[in-house]
């Protein structure tokens, strides 16, 4: 009698329909004799309507109150989903983040759990029933409603099998789990049967959309093993787990890209100490994320200047230019260079540690393609490229037909 | 500087334009520098999509689950609410039930408040801030949500003026108080500028659709002063209080008009005990609500038999035959008359008791309009009677003109 924690996202239950779809397949697990908790989203649509309404209000509602609006959502989820298990025969009952236990700091639309005292969850579950609890949100040890933020109730449902045990973590979506490429872009990608917390990790950080990357880091913290897969059929999905040996035995795990990056190139700033670290934080403190940064050599030896190159998230372009531009003569930047057209390709797998010449045979793959290669950066299980976004998923396709076959 | 307890429906709510006139008006007592406490219902049409949504789901959902469920649409209420004030400079925090202290006991859908602990409602009012509670809902010792039924934003605001000792409890609606009768029906009715508790419950139960009764007898029971006014101007309206002497100066305060009822009479039931008892016993096994009883002398010296007249709510008429019938032959019913086209008209006042004649007056103001009585019922207070639908609007404006002038 296997501890089951299952999650499924706001497009799993849209709507009555959906959460009676829902019902049914937790409801033959129960039959099954499994225990299950299951962790639920705000119904898709439902967050952006209340957040809609707050803005409404006032374009700077307080944090505190738009946690107190948005865990409305989740909470009426529960309850719909409680009551299709009820109907079906199951015995049910919802549980508000607060009344699973789940403990946050004070960081209102952005909390972190602290702790989990999930007392409720297995008083209901030694009754025979399966628990609801709502995804995203907990609250203060003072009593204060919290949300988690983007990609909240996978972190719910995985902190939620840590604290309870759980046998197995299943993270229901609308793909069949992860891909080792983007289907839309790359006919021939499979998904793939097992993924170690650090290849979906950095899948996940070149673009891959397939989890927050901090509910993958509290699973790898806690050793969660979880499985992403899909609420509209069987199929079994992908299992996320610690690296195993016979990983190692796959070069590449997957291909990612980004085409929602943009690149910065600072033309002549002095190479001197302290330069980079007086743009970078200035860029840090007007909330810029910047992802891959390269510099190269410097030039001239009297007065050494380089160039130096980095990414950043496309929308935040304009407010980047304006914060370089601030800077700027301070800094003694020559020129300033933007370029939106760019895409970030990266490859990952765990397997490249053992293989030499990967990074080589993706640069010839890319140049027998005729694609430029205009930045690159390497982490031990990660390769990643900048370059021109027309070529992009030309790009994708032959990288991923060299290392994963086509 | 007084410490005000103000509701506001979900007319009132119904949108964020109407939030933010709420805010409007809450953040003028404020500068004024009164303490407030705002409780807040569902915007409209919320509740009733939230329970279409259950419905959708199974027709029979849980109440357990359903409080989850409805409790959802307050919550949204206060968190905007605070929004809008914060957007105006006024301090201000959103509480649920639950957090504001509101304990009840486990009937779900319909519970009983058991006590207010309003630790942190004061703690928030201390810091100057507004505090916003969550209307008809609470949570049981043990920490289950549950809501109030009916009119329960109404009894949350009377139930905190009580536990706080507010100096005013303001319950805002869309009409400027309780009238001397239906304006719609009585054009020349007038707003009443104070009227006693049990005018007032004795009204909203002859069909004056002013406040739930509980919230009333609440009132009553721990003699909270409260006024019912427009959110909609700044207009005085109805003082709802302790009877005073000089309230019986005034022989009736209103006239109001039930035209939801509906008339049974059993012809010809036999007159022994234990009768009478059996058959409403039954109905209200039923759950179907019986108002007026008349039951007139008994014919016949051996065996009498009486005819026992009642009513009920018109939408139970269908089911209160039925539950009739089934113990009709047992209970030994000559015959069974039902009649839908009926209304109730009564006359409220605490002045009758010192003024005599008064029943005559209205009979007599009903006999020179042609129109016929067809049962009496009288209270200490009150006078109704039941008389044909079609003259019930004539009726309503002739008793009102005899008594309270035209």
């Amino acid at each position: 009698m296997a501890l089951i924690v299952q999650k499924y996202g706001g497009t799993s239950v849209a709507d009555t329909d959906r959460i009676k779809n829902v019902a049914a397949r937790v409801a033959e697990y129960h039959r099954r004799g499994d225990r299950l908790v299951v962790v639920v989203s705000a119904m898709a649509g439902v967050t952006d309507k209340l957040i809609k309404m707050a803005k409404d209000i006032t374009p700077l509602p307080s944090e505190r109150e738009m946690d107190m609006l948005l865990a409305t959502g989740e909470q009426t989820t529960i309850a719909l989903t409680a009551m299709a298990l009820e109907a079906l025969g199951v015995p049910a009952m919802s549980l508000t983040g607060a009344q699973a236990g789940i403990v946050t700091d004070g960081v209102h639309t952005k909390a972190k759990i602290k702790n989990i005292t999930p007392r409720q969850v297995h008083a209901l579950l030694d009754q025979g029933k399966v628990v609801i609890v709502a995804g995203f949100q907990g609250q203060t040890p003072e009593g204060q409603i919290t949300t988690l933020g983007r990609g909240g109730s996978d972190l719910t449902a995985i902190a939620l099998a840590a604290a309870l045990k759980a046998n197995l973590c299943q993270i229901y979506t609308d793909v069949d789990g992860v891909f080792t490429a983007d289907p839309r872009v790359v006919p021939t990608a499979r998904k793939i049967d097992e993924i170690s917390y650090d290849e979906l990790l950095e899948m996940a950080g070149s673009g891959a959309k397939v989890m927050q990357l901090r509910s993958v880091e509290f699973a790898k913290k806690f050793g969660v093993v979880f499985e992403v897969r899909s609420s509209l059929n069987n199929n079994p999905g992908t299992i996320v787990k610690e690296e195993t040996k016979d990983m190692e035995s796959v070069v590449i795990r997957g291909v990612s890209l980004d085409k929602n990056q943009a690149k910065i190139t600072l033309v002549g700033v002095p190479d001197r100490p302290g330069v980079a670290a007086r743009i970078f934080r200035t860029l840090a403190e007007a909330a810029i994320n910047v992802d891959m940064i390269v510099q190269n050599v410097s030039h001239g030896a009297a007065s050494p200047t380089t160039d130096l190159s980095f990414t950043i998230d496309k929308p935040d372009l304009p407010k980047a230019e304006k914060v370089i531009d601030g800077i700027r003569k301070e800094v003694g930047i020559k020129k300033v260079q933007a370029n939106q057209a760019i895409a970030k390709l990266s490859i990952v797998g765990v397997g490249m540690r053992s293989h030499s010449g990967v990074a080589a045979r993706m640069f010839d793959t890319l140049a027998r393609e005729g694609i430029n290669i205009d930045m690159i950066s390497t982490s031990e299980i990660k390769i990643s490229v900048i370059i021109e976004l027309a070529k992009a998923d030309d790009a994708a396709r032959a990288v991923h037909a060299a290392f994963l076959g086509s």
